[in-house]
């Protein structure tokens, strides 16, 4: 039996998790739509030639016998709304990034969830399922490369548009890595600092870019992530683990090695979509699975308020040129 | 609406091509399954807990009217009579290779397909349906290396055991290149010649190992295909394509990159199963697809005719030391 | 006709430097050499059977007329006396670094040597010197990266002793790397800071290691600098520069790959000598051919005294943890 | 005491050589030079300003009391003519190659050389003298890959002029091949095949382009090498060397890693001088520092006679398309 699932948005990304869900994902089927756009809503499913039902707005959706679980997929400032709705009709929720546009609105969340009594949250951060990632992790955690001492990272994008600002830096772009690293390390953050190298000519004036962000955890682990969103040759993201016995380093893309006009080469993505569109797809299918035996797993909304308060440091310390402390509280034991 | 599927042969493939299609691909439903072993078949039908019906042999099995499609994964020697009645009950039949252990009988089955008017069979040549072999094909076709003179291959196994003889080098090893590398020129063979290099002190004593099988096209594209199957080192397949303008090469699988104990190195695999088990995938889900979409593609009866006739060129090379032609008659116009 | 060498030191680089001059490099004979341990200087000459004179003393052998340029390969604190009494000699002097052990020794001999007129001192980093740091420069300066924004650097050791202390990763690791990105970049450095990640295990009880060292430049560029002297896995120098429009990273050396053992690997380096063995024999035969010329070039005293001025902050960060400004001086025409 | 060189042949390589003996090369000098036409030797010394005698012919120079070792660099077909003429002077010869333009040719100087009763012919072949190659050969007599099986080889020029004909292929080309895998595995060579791939569309019309060769030696291994003198993309030299538990690879020249214009990529060379010019330094070098010792080493009249006649059976192959049989006679004890 499909999971019935309801979708709220309709957008460029939730557009896609329908797709997702109804085409390549096993044992799940969208019985519910609904966007701020109902035509666009309606045009979507017409589009997908899928029977889904669209509702005038996403508490009807979440509150409908119909629904099992739901999707949230629309504009960020309305997440914590609908999660907030979902935890309290007690069905399950895979909510896109940002779980919400406030540290405060995630812990909100969280203390909903932790009231409730059972997990139900799932975030949508997608590289912990990336099997380059996964491969990274399987080497920390076998102790091969001993101890991690320090990371060296890098998320480069080819270009960005005139709307991206300079803190986007974080709440879009430094945000995978906040939350994958936490992940991927099982710790956290305690520190953080951001210094501006000299700006790259291909900046738009408003921006500054590239970006260097400086991260402490509590066990002592350094982490420097290079964010350079204008970087023109590629869509390229970089992890080295460095141990202390040895250095990991997070995969290549596969590419056919090429020799033509006196160059060795692999050709380089150029489209975040493409280096991790397997991801999304076992993210989704992982909260269906999940959702249907009873036990949501994956991003939680700990790691959501977490990642928040991670990025709400480093906007001040952009702004500060400080060394700005992560104030996290302890974790409850929900969600240890 | 899942395709109803029954697999004849409940052996190692056979089991793992029903937990595939139950547990993994889109709209497949396993419900009828024979063996020669029919309390392997039942044994099979409870460990996976799949609803299917164990039938008491294969004809029983193609003619009942609860199935739509079917697997062949019995012993090579009774693939033939299986697919001749499987075309013969007008249903679709995805073989596991080899389509049938003589040429003369793939030719039987190419004719009994023609006669049908209708693609129904797909052989289970499952390099095609690798993300690395289409790169590079996608490579090939897009021009940018020029034509394609001379592809210099490798299919390396760690080690064989003793039942693996000189022949089978042949049938069993380089059978999947002369499957992939049609596929991949466009293009057949029209020569083949066999030499044996001094043999690894590795290899049994009634074994020649390593090999070199040298092939010629009808487009005078030269291939050298390396067979050795006591490597040690891994699993290791290779393709390099000259091209008139560059070279491009099969991508090695990905992997995390290590720098310990004085070496910078990849991993390789040991196990051809981890290779290609997203081709498994792929393959069936094809299979699946294509019969729910009326249209049987993939490699085809010919495909498997002309593998075979290959094969047998590439065996009597081995025992001639001898150019060999490969008298593959002209292709119908039912397979263009 | 070969320029008549007198060496000052004969421990382990002198004695190798002598070797070097009389077997490897053109136009070169050392003819006087000493050492505080006359015994060892008489055995070097003796071992390497080279008709050098020993001297009592540096001051006799610089000042002697049979001597046309030195090379100072003594103990650490004793350089800037003998480098101050060539100039004051007015011969040609290669000093092994560090060139003084203070800044302020440093500032002396830059003002001896302006005051002279005339550049007559070369300092001993051989960095520049390294084919892949020339080649990588070549890149940078060809515009094909477009400004150097960022540079990602790694010096690493497998172990060092017990008599390795904390600054020593900058007085004598780092200072490799604070000559050639100086040189690298046509830059000089403005703000440094160091930060100190989770200790390795394997190092001993009062070293931090590994260490991070940012550097800030005058343009702006910000460079990270890991310094790990306990990484057990090799001599690995690192060193990426990422420009507007690409990035450039220094070629590893030349190695068989190898697949064996269920690994694709290329060797890693274990010793820091056969890393730069050859930019040793480039760089002094750059100082023969120099003064033979009339002309000594290479690594000035002020080269020499910037990379002592950009330590001395790196060690007041160490110990304070803040970001501490470089305060060099305005460079003397001179040296430009 | 530098050794006093004359040289015969003052053409490009002959002018290369003389640069190289007066100025990067130890304890060597040009004395004696002369050419067919001796404006131009007369020109050469002028230009490279050494204080060298222009004699009118090839025997004078041999003769000359001023002259203790030759380089013959003249026309190839003078080349026996000279060497023979050296060896009856009793005076080491360094003679580029070939040794002689027919394998009888070469015969005659090992038959004058055994006789004189001590080496004195070092042939001109550089590649043994190749940083990678023997590093190759380290590994290979390491043992660490076992005994070798199989060679893959590659030999590729970007171009080639209308002058280049198809056994040049042989005689100019693989001629190198021919000459470095006997010495990587101290084995000779039984017999030779020639194949013919489809021919590149890049190649002018008189010239069969690509080939690929196929070589067996006396202990068994099997050798190709693709002999493609028009791939467009580069200078390219590949060797990989399958052993019974693992391959070993020649090294890719020493690189910058780019990241630029959606590409991760190393440059190949374009010109053969730059990938094998320190070679010729280490080569020559030998050779002038065996003759100061008293015993030439590097390759020898046999190995110049042994490559001779393997390339005589590869033109047959050419032309016959047959497996020819290499018919090298028994090593004289002289060369063991």
């Amino acid at each position: 039996m499909s999971l019935k699932l309801g979708v709220i948005g309709t957008g460029a990304i939730g557009r896609d998790h329908i797709r997702r869900c109804s085409q390549t994902l096993l044992n799940s089927q969208v019985v519910a739509v609904t966007d701020i756009n109902l035509e666009q809503a309606a045009k979507v499913v017409a589009d997908l030639q899928i029977g889904a039902e669209v509702y005038p707005d996403g508490h009807a959706l979440i509150n409908s016998a119909h629904v099992e679980a739901l999707l949230v997929t629309s504009w960020g400032p309305s997440h914590e709304e609908f999660v907030l709705a979902a935890i309290a009709a007690g069905k399950p929720v895979f909510c896109e990034k940002p779980l919400a546009v406030t540290a405060d609105g995630c812990r909100k969340i969280v203390e909903a969830e932790v009231a409730h009594g059972k997990r139900l949250v799932q975030v949508g951060f997608m590289r912990p399922y990336d099997e380059g990632y996964r491969a990274l992790k399987a080497v920390i955690d076998s102790g091969q490369i001993g101890e991690p001492l320090m990371l060296h990272c890098a998320h480069r994008n080819p270009s960005v548009g005139e709307n991206y600002k300079t803190d986007m830096a974080i709440t879009d772009t430094l945000i995978h890595e906040l939350d994958v690293l936490r992940w991927l390390l099982a710790d956290d953050y305690v520190s953080v600092q951001v210094v501006f190298p000299r700006k790259s000519s291909k900046a738009l004036a408003h921006l500054r870019d590239p970006q260097i962000v400086l991260l402490e955890t509590a066990k002592g682990t350094r982490i420097d992530v290079e964010v350079f969103v204008n970087c023109q040759y590629g869509y390229d993201i970089q992890c080295e683990v460095v141990g202390e016995t040895g250095i990991a380093r997070l995969p290549e893309p596969s590419q056919v090695q090429m020799r033509s006009g006196a160059k060795l080469s692999n050709a380089i993505l150029m489209d975040w979509k493409d280096r991790f569109i397997a991801a999304y797809d076992v993210e989704l299918q992982a909260f269906i699975d999940g959702v249907r035996a009873g036990q949501v797993s994956g991003p939680s909304a700990w790691d959501g308020f977490a990642a928040a308060v991670a990025a709400d440091a480093c906007i001040e310390a952009q702004n500060s040129g400080q060394i700005v402390k992560v104030g996290l509280p302890d974790r409850p034991a929900f969600y240890r």
